[in-house]
């Protein structure tokens, strides 16, 4: 009998505890999961930022810490966190976020929105855009969300350029890494897609310099984190028309306050963080087949190093 | 050296006459490529529906006539045409239209409008689309377009099913055909896309039975022709909220009056013919492709079946 400490927001153990506890079932895990075991007791965390766990120290015996969000920035810093952290890998967050991505690349491709936004009876049939061949894009950030994404950007014609911090080799995609790797990714670029992970070296990674090399007029799409951007030097270039329009899902203030310019800004569109998101009953298997490894001595999948903080 | 007639409305002459006599020459084609040649010594025409050329009977060594456009409903049925006719099947053409469809089937999907049409500083987070694999799309018309179509569609995870009038089996999609296949096609789908040709028995093929069987809630996306539609039944489905939005590209009469319904209506997007457009240098590589089939004893392709219509 394992036991599983759930620590989440209260409305998320509403939405998990059936599918976990189906999903433990049919991994053959034996788990007694509930929000409120003596921390001695813990097998393993079931954890979410947002929820009442913050110290680690006393879960002396617990094996592993189960992230619910991709992300684990709010957490790698916690230096009472000892005890190996998974960050989540799930397959049907992984296609939303295709979607998105590949959603509004075409949409700014295509410029959707003169359409959507002028119904009024003109027939603007005077500019066609170009063949995806012809639009070069970009991903910061090719991790297993932004190595998919550009997977099926490329499907769809578009030359596809990633960037890491370290060397990568991903079939379809152009791999660039390093500081000198960054500015030739940019270079050029007309769609530039967020996907990096937040630390310290990727804060602000586009800033005034960073996007004075893409294309001029070209995209920002940001379904990554809020501060990837330096957002005064992104308003400035939507200003002088460096940028043409940036659509942005992710913000250092969530929800993004009413005032912030970004709402107000005509060449901005607003999305509130809805890119992609966990869905309960794929996370639980993901979750659950992690604990089934680990409690066959394997070594633990989407295990975060601590040092590099993703 | 063979005559080869130019026949459009006057701009195309200024964009394709250079990328027909370079696509020519990399053929191996001697040709006199002109606007006024004697018809008795043209030996192929380079036709669109909008040029001068509409009696073919002069024409009387014309070895066929190739289409600068996909549709070919506006000559089909010119009696004085008893050379072969070939429909125009472009790459870019196909590519093209694979972005649009598959941006506005994810626009629809994702739920974009709302935050495009809405960046009032409210925080809209509270629905999720369902992930692709269960939104269900139909392609009425799965020629060359709509599998490629459907084909991108599958790969982002959307279940594609595809009705033509004869049978037909394309990978990845499921293939349905005839009355009852049509009736099985749309029962329940949620998008539904329109790339049949316009033929006698294509005219008005979504009208108040068939919008009916949908989901309650669909899309409808039209990229096709225009008749395909019953305007005043697909206005009543929107209204009625059976359909939740149509995007129309094609329209009875072009460009769309401006007082017609479909400009005002809160659920109807049009767009002005854009899906895709025919590039002049890829064009021109395919039609001397096909001349110089011709010319080599080859059967020509994209050759139109008269008695279909397309």
């Amino acid at each position: 009998m394992l036991n599983v400490l759930f620590s989440a927001k209260p409305a998320a153990w509403a939405e998990y505890e059936a599918p976990l506890n189906a999903a433990f079932a049919s991994a053959g895990i034996t788990a007694n999961l509930s929000l409120d075991h003596a921390p001695e007791d813990v097998d393993y965390i079931i954890f979410a930022p947002n929820g009442p766990v913050s110290d680690f120290q006393p879960y002396t015996r617990t094996k592993a810490v189960m992230g619910l969000w991709a992300g684990v920035e709010t957490i790698v810093d916690n230096a009472t966190l000892t005890q190996p952290l998974c960050r989540l890998v799930d397959e049907s967050l992984t296609n939303g976020m295709i979607e998105w991505v590949t959603g509004h690349t075409l949409r700014h491709h295509l410029g959707m929105d003169t359409h959507i936004l002028n119904q009024d009876g003109v027939w603007r049939d005077d500019s066609f855009p170009p063949v995806a061949a012809n639009r070069p894009v970009t991903i910061l950030g090719i991790g297993a969300l932004g190595a998919a994404c550009g997977q099926a950007l490329d499907a769809l014609g578009f030359p596809v350029t990633g960037w890491s911090r370290n060397a990568k080799d991903i079939p379809n995609i152009r791999c660039l890494h390093g500081d000198d790797g960054l500015r030739e990714a940019l270079t050029g670029a007309q769609i530039v897609i967020l996907l990096l992970p937040q630390t310290t070296e990727t804060i602000d990674i586009l800033n005034a310099d960073t996007l004075g090399l893409m294309a001029k007029g070209g995209f920002v799409i940001n379904p990554g984190r809020g501060p990837l951007i330096d957002d005064a030097a992104l308003l400035d270039a939507l200003n002088s028309r460096q940028i043409a329009h940036a659509t942005l899902d992710v913000f250092r203030t969530e929800p993004l306050p009413k005032d912030d310019p970004f709402w107000a800004h005509p060449q901005v569109t607003v999305t509130p963080h809805i890119a992609s998101t966990t869905r309960p009953e794929t996370a639980a298997e993901v979750i659950a087949e992690n604990i089934a490894r680990g409690e066959a001595g394997e070594p633990f999948r989407y295990l975060v190093d601590r040092g590099r903080g993703y």
